[in-house]
Formats: structure tokens, sequence, C-alpha cells
């Protein structure tokens, strides 16, 4: 029995986090909305030039407000990849949408741009990219799309905290600032997090006002707050999307220390990549593509092997040698749910990825030895080593 | 200037909050349904008998999986009162139903069960008692409704920890055991808090299994961590309702110390009652009525003004003085958002407990100094001292 026991994932503390969450119950508001998460607006909108931010209850809820303000509706059509988290469908499922889903690059998860301008309808009201392990897609030509067909672009931009776009004029522009609108995680899986955890950006000002609202169940309480109305009242659609100060503060102390994680995860994501590049020379397994309009902000780690079964075994070696790998989505249009919607496409980039993908142990307080361990560990059950 | 500085809530710290925090985060889980969501789950199950429950990131995260779970369609209608939150009326609103708002009682906020059945149609679907205050509603009459007309009843439990109804046979049956759902809140102004959180609670074992599924996002992922299935995926519509374990570690340490709360929360509310009897004996106002069929689980303490206008000034009043009192609902059926589809009814109660009612400071931490303090300053304002 090995003694090893590397986890997928260990949340990371940066220190301040209880003491934020001692300061929020002083400050006597534990609710939403308060000087924490005021903070971490903030913190968003001078970082990465975001105009308007609200921190939500997950990724998930950002993800239901930008359904929520594009208004979908029954019959209107929705462009995503099949290979996302269930999330990025059910927020337009719940709404009524029909789901169209586009099949990934076979170089990369992300969903593949010159796929979905076939798939775009008189009913298509919007294309939701899914920015996988932060690496971005190809917006030039997303956007072009959105703009010739008069969409919605929405980003789910769950991954991608610090990531960037590279556009011609070789600028970096921030993932999540693109889209009318885009959704963030701050999941315990993320490179910064409270637990649960999101935030919806606004970057088309029509919707604004009403993200405010449906933000805040439906009323004008922040108008009423900020003194623009007399007395506040329900006034649209709505939810409590709104999180807890404690997890705002909990949040709030991370992205003070974003530098150092961003720093040790891009040294872990490196030290594997380094280390498993004879692994992809020979043929073993392949390495994740970074493409040249893409910046990596080391959300994750993936290896893809040859086969499903082979993939299975991988698993189950590290399992046996005390770590945990895990895979990742399985194609949306095969669901259970969805299959008998699905109109019947095949997308064999989106099934690979199911098959193959596997994620390796990835959080702030791995070790250069687990790092070793881990690679040793893989060389060795590819014979390699 | 007074030097005075009473606000209508401040949060109550029970002690262990952050020391659980901290846990959690040793056991290297922060996201949900880790140890302390399964401890508030016991806790709630062992204390009150309910079957099953399911913590959520807030009441109207849990009103919006009632809403799904009873597969409300476009053209369900829905009774409800009309004096409640947003929150009870929007959850339905979202799944296209159209709400019928009940009266409240002269004597309570809690929607008149006598008037209830002729709103009843064949397009009725279920029947929402806001137990306000945490005061039962009374559940005879309305679950008899309810069965006759084949109905769900769904318990909007939100204030309602540690209270009960009192049936015929003087046996107390806890509030949000009764209807074949139920939603409770852990808002920071609720007896036990976590900031933003509530709870969904199965009492109809036929919800039990899809419950588990929409609470994780549309995935039969709890199944799979039982065993019952090999590998889970998208099975359902769904969402993020399960909050972090951050919430849930907060929670659980409150609940240990329910007893002492309630003690602490009955014995201010007392304190109100008596030393405000003899305005009300007077005709100046009216305090709070508990029928034979509830219990008073010291939720909150309201007064009753004449008018609008006095209650007004009795707010302003208290202010100047250094105590912050608030009124609470206005008629959901006379909002911006509804009033045009409302059926036209006038609700006299609904409308007049919006104008009427002023809730006073109530929280664990009041001073008697405090209380005495505030129950003279209202006796000074009515010219009673």
């Amino acid at each position: 029995m090995n003694q090893k026991n590397i986890t997928f994932n260990t949340p990371h503390l940066t220190g301040k986090e209880v003491h934020y969450i001692y300061d929020a119950v002083f400050n006597k508001q534990l609710s939403g909305n308060g000087k924490y998460t005021k903070l971490c607006h903030k913190f968003f909108q001078d970082r990465y030039g975001f105009k308007k931010v609200l921190l939500t209850s997950s990724c998930t809820d950002a993800l239901e407000m930008c359904a929520l303000l594009i208004n979908t509706q029954p019959g209107d059509e929705v462009i995503m990849p099949s290979y996302t988290f269930v999330s990025t469908a059910n927020a337009f499922v719940l709404r009524g949408a029909k789901i169209i889903f586009a099949d990934s690059y076979n170089h990369h998860p992300n969903m593949d741009a010159d796929k979905i301008e076939s798939l775009i309808t008189s009913k298509t009201k919007a294309i939701v990219v899914m920015h996988y392990a932060g690496v971005a897609n190809d917006m030039k030509k997303i956007k072009d799309l959105v703009q010739r067909y008069n969409l919605y672009l929405i980003e789910d931009a769950a991954q991608c905290i610090d990531s960037y776009y590279i556009d011609e004029i070789n600028k970096k522009i921030p993932l999540g600032s693109i889209g009318h609108l885009a959704a963030f995680s701050f999941h315990e899986t993320k490179n910064v997090i409270c637990g649960e955890g999101g935030m919806l950006v606004v970057n088309d000002e029509r919707f604004e006002k009403r993200a405010e609202i449906i933000w805040e169940k439906g009323t004008n309480r922040s108008a009423f707050f900020r003194g623009e109305v007399n007395k506040y009242g329900w006034v649209d659609v709505g939810s409590s999307f709104l999180p807890s100060e404690l997890n705002a503060a909990f949040l709030y102390a991370q992205l003070e220390h974003l530098e150092q994680i961003q720093q040790k995860r891009l040294f872990i994501w490196n030290y594997y990549y380094e280390h498993l590049k004879e692994l992809e020379e020979k043929g073993f397994i392949r390495l994740p593509y970074i493409p040249p309009y893409a910046t990596n902000n080391a959300h994750m780690f993936y290896i893809l092997c040859r086969s499903l079964e082979e993939r299975a075994k991988l698993i189950e070696y590290l399992k046996t040698q005390g770590i945990q790998a895990v895979f990742h989505y399985l194609s949306l249009h095969k669901s259970e749910f969805y299959k008998d919607k699905h109109d019947g496409r095949e997308l064999p980039n989106s099934d690979m990825f199911s098959d193959n993908l596997v994620r390796l142990p990835f959080y702030f307080d791995l070790t250069n030895e687990d790092l070793g361990y881990i690679v040793d560990t893989i060389k060795i059950f590819f014979h390699a080593k």
C-alpha cells in the first residue's frame, strides 16, 4: 500500500480569509452586497476594466442571470459546446431554449469556431462560448458571427480568471470582457475560490440596470439605496443571486493574493508540461494546446490518452499509487436528458475529449516532491521510465 | 444628538462559527454537500423529524426548487398571500405561473384561510402558505382544501424555525413538515443564520430523488456517490442550489445553540409584549396576535399603527432617538411588476399591514437597557409616558 495521498484538488488559504469573515461580522452585515462584495466588485473593475460586475452564489447563477437578461424564450435557440458543464446548458433550458450543441476543435476542447455558422438559424438568440481551461476561443471569428447575425454573445468564463484573448494588434483583452455578458466561477476547484461562488460581468450597458434588479430578487432595492427611487418594490422577475458576505470576505482575501496564486499555478503547469513532453513526443499522450490568440492562466492541466480504456487504466493505476486524477465532462448532446432533444449530428471531437481527457492534481499547495512523483508515476504507467 | 444607535438587526455569533469554517478548510472541502451540510441535515431530521432536507443558498432557491418539483407550467395558477416577500411569488413566476393573491386576516398578516376556496379554479396547481413571523396559519382548513381539490401544498417557512402548528388533539407539528414541500431561510435577519442561506424540506417521498437531482445541477451525482449508478450525468433540469461548506459550517455552529438563541429571543418578545400592552389597551397600537393553533418562535416583534402617516412619524421619531425600526412587505398585487397581472380584487388587510406594520429591533445581543429604552421611546411618541 502506497503512503502517498495526493488529492485532485485542495482548497488553498492565503491567510486572511477568516480574518475578513470576522470583520464582516463586526460590520454587522453577513447577508449580501456589503463591504466585501463591494471590495470584490472594485477589484475586478480596477484590474480588468470590467464595467459592471455582480458577485453571485455560483457561476450557474450568473449564467441564469444571462439567460434572463437576454429574455430567453421558449423556442429560442442557443449555440454552445457539447463539451461543457451542465449549467452552461441548464441556465438556458430553464428559460425554455433549445440548445444547439457544437463540436470541439480536435486540438482543443473549445467549440470549433468554424463550425458555428452552419448552426445559425432565424431562431438563434445567442452564442455561448465556454473558454475551456481558461484558454480563449477564437473571439475574432465568433464576434464576427455575432455581429453579422445580430446575436447575443455570452462568455461562460467559469475557468477564466486572469486570462486573455490576444487580438490582431497583439493587445491582451481580458476574458469575460468580450461578450455582452460573462459568467465567472469561484468554486473551490478554481484559481481563486470562496467555496461556491460566481460573478456576472455586464459589458453591454443596456443590461446594467436590469442586472441589478434581477440580482436583488426582482426589486429595485439597489436604486433605492442610491436614493434614485423613494421606495423599493417588485419590478421584475429575479432571484436571490447575491452571495453572503461570508463568501465575499473569503473571496476578497484570495483576490489580494491573485499574483502569488497565479505565479505558483503557472509554475505547476509548466512543470507538468516540461516533464511530460517526452511522453507526447513518443506518441503516448497529447498535451494541452494554447493557440496563439490565447494566454494560459494555469487553471488546469490535462493530458489526452489514446482511448477511453487507456484512460480508465491510467486513472486506476494512479489511484493505486495514491494520486487522484479525474476525467471531466461527458458530451451533453449524448446525456440522458438531452439525447432525444439533440438533432442527431455526430460531435466526434466532443466525444473524444469525453473519453480521453484526464486532469492531473492541480492546486497551490502541491510540492515539487508531489509533482516529481506524479510525473514519474505517469511515465512508469506508459513504460517510459 | 442622541448617542444611542440600536440597529434593527445585528448578526449574533454563538462562538464556534469560525472554528468550524477552519475545520471545513482542513477537511479540504469548501464546496457544497460536505461534512457540515450533512451535519445540518442530520440536525433538522433528528430534531423535527423532517424526512429529507437539502440546504440551499437561500430560501428563494428552495422555493424555486419547489416550483420545479411540482412541474409548474405556464398557465398554472398558484395561490399565495399578497403580503409576503417577492421570492414567494417570483419562484413560481419564473416557471410561468399566474399568481392568485389572497388577502390576509385582519388579526394577522397570514393569508385568510377562509378566503382561499373561492380562488381555486381548474388551473390551480398549488397553495403556498407563508407563516408570517413564524406563526402558523390554520393548517387544518388549508390541508382540507388541498386534499379536496387535489392540490400541492407548499410552506414558505422562511421565518419558521422551531415553530409549530397545534392540531385538534393538541399535538405540536413542526412548521415545514405539513406541506408536500417547505422552504426555510437562514438569512442574517432570521433566528439562526449563515448570511444568505435556506433549506428545502421534502415531506412527500415522491419528490425525494428528483429534489437531489435538481439540487445537484440536474445531475445524478448524489446517486453516483452512493454507488447507485456507475457514472453521473445530465438527467434533468436543475441549478446550483447547494451552499458552500463555509455557510453550512457557520450555520451548524448556530444550530448547536438553538435552545439558547430561542430562550433569549422569547425573553425579548415577551418583554416587548408586556411593556407595550398598555399602549394597546389605550388604543394607540395593536400587538401581535398568536392564534390558539400556533406557537411563538420569537422570530420578530411588530406593532400595528393606526395609519401609514402615523407609522412614518413613529419610524422617523425612533430614528431621531437612535432606534432603527422598519416596515415590511408592500402588497405584491399592487407592485409595479404585478398590478397589471392581478385580477383587480381589493385585498384590504394586506394593504393595511403594508401601511401600518412596523418591526422593532430584534436580535440576541439586545440588552435589557436597550429594550427599556425602546419601549420608553415608543411610549413617549404616543404621549403615554
